[in-house]
């Protein structure tokens, strides 16, 4: 099931309500990304407290490991993964466009060989639903395939952006069909294609909302285009699709990209970068992003950002002030592994708060000197 | 301050309690170790939940990194690692041991260079007692020569064994007088040696009570020495030391050790074991210990141990049954970091809680029958 109430607007920003199968999603939100069944470093317990309502598995992952059969003996990823509240999976088609060279795309769908043990294996529309449909996964996403901004130096033509969105297109009512024939319960989402192209973008959005999907994605950004080409299409996109339906930009991006896909009515987002960079020791607070490896940092009492509730500025410290920025970086220093751990409880936290703080501004009507106070605090510097 | 309560004994096992100036520790207890300011891998919430009641940082690596003045400025290691119960922190005699060939020991202290930037760096009792000052670790250690139980090949002579000892004894005296100097209102303990030689052991307990210590550990076991050897030591020494003072068994072992410490008269264990083995997927449970990345828990939809209470085991799936093997298989097999996580808050809680079930069959007066029934039990298989 999927019900969606647009609770409040202001200009294209939205406020909603997701209902799915396994809980209520309170949008806009910021999915954490758990590739292979778990958000890296972060306890189920540490999401639940940091308020995540949703979290992401990716089909092509968990197809090559644990496998569906492992997932099918436990009913799901939920079970599997011990999470209880919805999940959304990516299709497999972005990982399979990952794979570079050495995959082969035909009409069917993709050849490749298992980066894992080199298995040739075969994903198509069809295979892609009947995984997703083991997962068990709230939102299901369509198959499709990912428009490369340029390859290898040469920058994707509009013919070429045209062929490719039409494939995905063929592939979205595949993955519809199988999706009814499998009596899956949960929500099909198509994915708008198009590359850098708006009138391309418009004709994917049309052909898709006359499928009458539950909710609709756009893909295809944050592929190594320039940012300005990336704002261009965001700006552009969501406010055409569906009013009463929900909005997902797939795999974007830094806070400011957040805000600025829901100031252009985006619903749901989902990024690697607040755990990847996290591992990384980049941090983001409020106040702007920090480097914990720098010196400067070496006996700063401070913790990240004294405006955070996060386990890690917070949660732990017996004073009730949380970890010191000197801490983490000494954890940095000595390549222990509760650096990353509170890293990315850290960044998960920012990012999840984020968006529950525009919530608060969308339900205030107060939208608009959110965003002037988010740009004024980030540029503040930390 | 200390002081020891000794609350019931049965043979040479004992249930005591230890106050100490952050807090209260039941007797037997399980230390886990955290030796640069984190036990790895694990939040000290998590501790906190296992019911974990003294933690242990190491003064030799503290002293490195983040160094005397970062820690100074947190006014100990407890802000500085976000724990508030109590910490007992090793001298650095061990760990300068372990840096072999690259040491030069005369009867000052010892001469080394910085494994971390190749400062020539000099640890002597005095200058252990000055960090260990700074880090306000309730317990305190001598800072001690270990007896190794052979160098290259070379099985330590009673001769030698003497020596280091003696040397032992001296350096004992000068922490006594720099500890007092210092005038540190925390708990300094002496650590008997002896190496093999039981006389060597008498000879060392007898000087050090003569110093009148408020605990003494027990050094130079777990050493390299055939278990057996180990065996008679841990047998032989404990129960010459003062009824009325705690006694710690330095670095042991598996969970038999531990029964069989408690048995000879040990309050307190400390050991790597559970962390580092869980890094490696090699977990404790009451039933015999496993290995995670065996195949056979590929589809294994039950958690480690049944009887568990952890938080991997029970306290995170929607429907209270904790991890599966197979999920715990598959992220070992990803490389996947909250393996370790999980892996680690199991075997501290295995360990932890061993102790919580010794101290209560010692309260019901029924220790002989635990020992009996946690043979059974651990042999039994898994």
């Amino acid at each position: 099931m999927l019900k969606f109430e647009l609770l409040k607007t202001d200009d294209h920003a939205r406020r909603g309500r997701l209902t799915l199968n396994h809980g209520v999603v309170e949008t806009p939100v910021f999915m954490p990304v758990g590739t292979y069944g778990t958000v890296k470093g972060v306890l189920p317990s540490s999401l639940r407290t940091m308020g995540a309502q949703i979290i992401l598995g990716n089909t092509f992952h968990l197809w090559l490991r644990p496998g569906v059969e492992v997932l099918r003996q436990f009913g799901g990823l939920h079970r599997f993964e011990g999470w209880s509240q919805p999940i959304l999976t990516d299709s497999g088609g972005f990982q399979v466009w990952s794979l570079g060279e050495t995959r082969k795309i035909s009409e069917e769908g993709v050849k490749f060989a298992s980066p894992v043990n080199g298995d040739k294996l075969f994903l198509t529309p069809e295979v892609s639903m009947q995984i997703q449909r083991v997962l068990d996964s709230d939102i299901v996403m369509q198959f499709d395939e990912c428009t490369p901004y340029e390859t290898q130096g040469h920058v994707t033509t509009e013919r070429e952006a045209r062929a490719s969105m039409e494939l995905s297109l063929r592939w979205a009512r595949r993955c519809l069909d199988e999706h009814a024939r499998l009596e899956n319960p949960n929500a099909l989402f198509g994915i708008v294609q198009g590359g850098m192209f708006e009138t391309l973008r418009e004709a994917s959005v049309e052909a898709l909302v006359a499928l009458d999907l539950p909710g609709y994605a756009i893909g295809g950004v944050s592929v190594g285009e320039p940012k300005e080409l990336m704002r261009s299409i965001v700006a552009h996109t969501p406010h055409r699709l569906p009013a009463h339906k929900p909005r997902y930009l797939m795999g974007v991006g830094t806070p400011e990209d957040l805000v600025e896909g829901v100031a252009a009515g985006v619903d749901m987002f989902d990024c690697v970068m607040p755990t990847r960079n996290a591992r990384n020791g980049h941090l983001f607070t409020r106040f702007g992003d920090l480097k914990i490896r720098n010196a400067r940092h070496k006996t700063d009492a401070g913790p990240l950002d004294p405006t955070c509730t996060c386990q890690t500025c917070r949660g732990a410290a017996p004073d009730g002030t949380g970890f010191s920025r000197a801490y983490l970086h000494h954890l940095d220093r000595c390549g222990e592994m509760l650096g990353p751990m509170l890293a990315s409880i850290h960044n998960l936290h920012y990012y999840v708060n984020l968006m529950r703080e525009v919530r608060e501004a969308l339900d205030a009507g107060a939208f608009g000197a959110f965003v002037q106070r988010f740009r004024e605090d980030r540029a503040r510097g930390v």
